[in-house]
This record gives C-alpha cells, structure tokens and sequence, in this order.
C-alpha cells in the first residue's frame, strides 16, 4: 500500500517589485528588487515560527524546514499545508500530531546561515549517526557542467539581485541533469525548499541517483549539515567554506567544493568523490 | 552619579584556520579559511540562545544581540559578560534579571538575515515608535570616501573570505571617521557586534553625531530596522534590498543606499538624506 503524500497548496506571490532609485548621477530609475515577506508556520494551529521569504515555493519551504529542523520524520506524516498570502500563513495539517513539539523546540541555535536561522535542538547532535552513500561522486567535466548550467539559467538574481540558489542536480550521467532549482532571500530557505521536494518525490530514484547541491551561498556548519542529512555527499558553492563547515563535512565524508566559478573551484574537503579530470 | 558599565571580558580565539584544498588542476595548496564558532549565551544562569560566531568581539556581540532582540532596556542593567571559549559560553549576569523573559522569547521570527537569525517578538512591533534624527545626512563625496575607506581596509574577509562586514562611521566632518569595524560569519552579528560597542560608549557623542552604517551585506528587512533601532539613519551596503528592507526604510524615512562600489550606488529610499554632488 502507498502512503498518501501531503496535500499542497499552490499560492502565488509576486516575486520582485519595482522601485524608484536615484543613482550616482542624481538619476532616477526604475529597478526591480525581490520580495521578502513574513509566512507565519502554524503546525495543527500552534504558532511555530515566521518564515522570511521570497515566496516561490511556501509549501515545499515549509515541507522542507520541519524536515531539515527534524520536527518531522516523514513526509507521510503531514496532511496538508495550507498557504494564504492574504493573511501571510501556513497551516500544516499532521495526521498525528508531532511528539514533543515543546521539547524539540526548546533549543534554539542561531547559526551564521544567510535565511533562516534557527535549527531546533542540538545541531550537531545527529551527525554521527549520518551515513553518506560511499561511492558517489562527481566528475571534473560534469562539475564544469553543472556550473555552466546555473550561469545560463534566467534568475530572478539576474533580475533583481539579493537573493541566494540553491540547484539539485542528479550526476549519474555525464551530463548534470537540474531536478530543481529554487532561489530565496535566504539560502536557507532555498535548501529548505529542496529538502521539501526530495521528500514530495515517491519514488527515491527521482531525487536522482547521485545527487548533487549547487548553491551560491558559503557553506556554514548548517549548510553542510543539511546537506548530509538530506544524504546528499556532494555540495558544489560559488561561495567559500568555514572552518564549523569543513569540520562537519570531513567527520560526515561530505566532497565541499567552494569558488566553483567558471573552470575554477576549490576542493575543500571529501577530494576522493570529485575525479579530476585536470 | 554615573551608572556602571557592564564588566566584559576580552577572550580571544583565532579568526581564520589553514586547510589543505585541492584546485582545478590536481594541486593541494593551504588555504585560510574564517572560523565559526558556537557560543551559548546565558544569561543569569538560564540558557538563551546559541549564535554561530568568527569570534572577534563575543562579549559586544552579546550586549548587542541583547540590545537588539530588545531583551535589556539599558547597557547599565548588565553587570557582565564572560566569555569562554574552553566551553564555548557566554555567562551574562544582570542586575536585576530580565522581566518576562519567557514571554519576550516565546516568539520566533527566522528572519533572511545572514547570521543571527530570529529576531523575538514582533518584528515591527516598535518601528512605528522609532524617530530618527531629522536633519542627519551624508554628501556624496562622503559616501565615496566612506566605501573608499572600507576598500583599503585589511579584512579577514580578504584573507580568508565567506564574512561579512559591518562598520560604523561618524559622517560630521567632512571626511567620514570610521569608528569600528566588524566582521563576522553573519552579517546579523556583525551589526549586533557594533549595536553593543555602542551601548558601551558612555558619552553618546562617541557614537558621532551623524552615525552611518556601512554593510557588505543585503539590506533585509532585519537590518535595516536593527540600524533604525539603534538610531541610525543612514545605511549604505555593497549589496542590494529587499521589498521589505525598502518598506521598512520608507516608513522610518531612512536613507537605504545600496551597490555601493567605487564612485557608483543607488539610492532606494530617503534621498533628501543624500547632498548629492553630481
């Protein structure tokens, strides 16, 4: 029997605005800026936590931030979410409530995450038991794809600036395939939303066989825990690392590569996944 | 009489790590890399929080975290904070401990800030209270030696990248003195960093009688009502704004410049605040 998968609203927002600026020359012009809006999560009408976000995808963000903040352990857990933007909230309906709500929530750690900031309970309490799978990796030619790919892609970066990607790509071919690619006025936010489509996808093949982060953001000690507990080893940034980030991806085996711009890039850690094709 | 400062420790820990990185073309070379670090707040023995820090100046980072979660009224109700990185704690002692502690914490806004995160309480709660100065302004020659000024500056953030920068100009002369100058893994505690040296400065002139702020980081909603809450209203960013950092700028009529390089910039809100020079 296959368990029913939460329900999903699709709310729309618009995602960038046009203000009036004055530059260097005393100028006035028009420039587009994204949108930051506060979504209000209410987990079986209890008031979690207010999201600050683009508002691209609430429901797969929301999905994704009880997963990531293990509040929730599947995804067949959750009835539905509900998003309205006229009253800037989203109701998430569980089938059993969660246990210990007030307990897992206790804690609170404000990490250095650019987005969302908190992770319930002890961040690091769960990385030893991570198991990455052992033999993925990625290929130097396919690292130079899957870079080039978010180059050409249309953004609303492009368009409006301020805001962070994330991209998850499958590598089992020589070509990177893109399954998904989300930006957020945080990068958090962005890694949260991903999180909640890997979860939505029934079949796990979906999320690709050998998957792969992309992110412009650096990878922090959440990022790169995030990551691993999503069980993806691989996370490719166009930023750099920190030494929590590093720490956390050499105890978990996770391949950081940082600076990947162009034909550049740097391995910081977990070289033996990346086959360098120099 | 002249009420007492908060006592605060000056613990040190080291900013930056080497790590071994592998490049495109197969070579192994030291790179330095920015610390992140733990640190768990107490304050009078309960636990608060935990923020991810570099670990510049964590005893002002405290202060001004508790100044800007709006959780201390005045510097002088903290008799001090100690700071210990054996244990990775900070232990605030007040003077009185903290009135309703339970109930200032119980909400939890995870804001699109990089760095410190969640903001407690109502997020807009007291803009509407806020004057700023009416007549504060900064010319355009101002503004170009002010991101001249950061330019020359040595950083960790050149040295080892993936910070952010926050600093704090007295703009009353006509060349902009830099008062202070923090980086940390997240812009949040960068400003919050500076929001507490500034509380400790007794005389309140120290804090320039014309106060900018400069960020290498997004104008979120976050940080432009932390600036307008320490009575700043000027905030210049190498980075751009969000919808809500616009709005927020418009309502507390703070001037919000952004892109700020070289001799070019926008300026998104508060124009009659900018002398122009064209």
């Amino acid at each position: 029997m296959t368990l029913p998968l939460p329900y999903l609203t699709l709310a729309q927002a618009p995602l960038t605005c046009d203000i009036d600026t004055v530059n260097e020359f005393g100028e006035h012009h028009a420039v587009s800026i994204p949108a930051e809006r506060a979504l209000t999560v209410y987990v079986d009408k209890r008031e979690l936590v207010t999201l600050m976000t683009l508002g691209a995808h609430p429901e797969l963000l929301v999905l994704g931030y009880l997963r990531n903040q293990r509040l929730i352990e599947s995804v067949h857990d959750v009835e539905s979410i509900t998003v309205d933007w006229d009253v800037n909230a989203a109701a998430v309906k569980t089938r059993h409530g969660i246990e210990d709500i007030e307990e897992k929530t206790a804690r609170r750690v404000v990490t250095t995450g650019c987005g969302q900031g908190s992770v319930f309970g002890g961040l690091m309490d769960e990385v030893d038991q991570i198991k990455l799978p052992p033999n993925a990796s990625i290929t130097q030619s396919q690292l130079y794809s899957l870079v080039n790919t978010i180059r050409l892609k249309e953004t609303t970066y492009k368009s409006a600036g301020s805001v962070h990607a994330c991209a998850l790509f499958a590598c089992d071919c020589a070509e990177p395939e893109m399954l998904l690619f989300v930006e957020d006025v945080g990068r958090h936010n962005a890694m949260d939303t991903i999180a909640g489509w890997m979860w939505m996808q029934l079949e796990k093949s979906a999320n690709g066989a050998n998957p792969v982060f992309y992110t412009t953001g650096r990878l922090t000690s959440e990022m790169v825990i995030k990551s691993a507990q999503m069980g993806v080893p691989i996370v490719v940034s166009r930023s750099g690392i920190t030494q929590m980030g590093h720490q956390v991806a050499q105890m978990v085996g996770l391949c950081a590569v940082g600076r990947a711009t162009n034909k550049r890039f740097l391995c910081y850690s977990g070289s033996d996944r990346l086959l360098l094709q120099p």
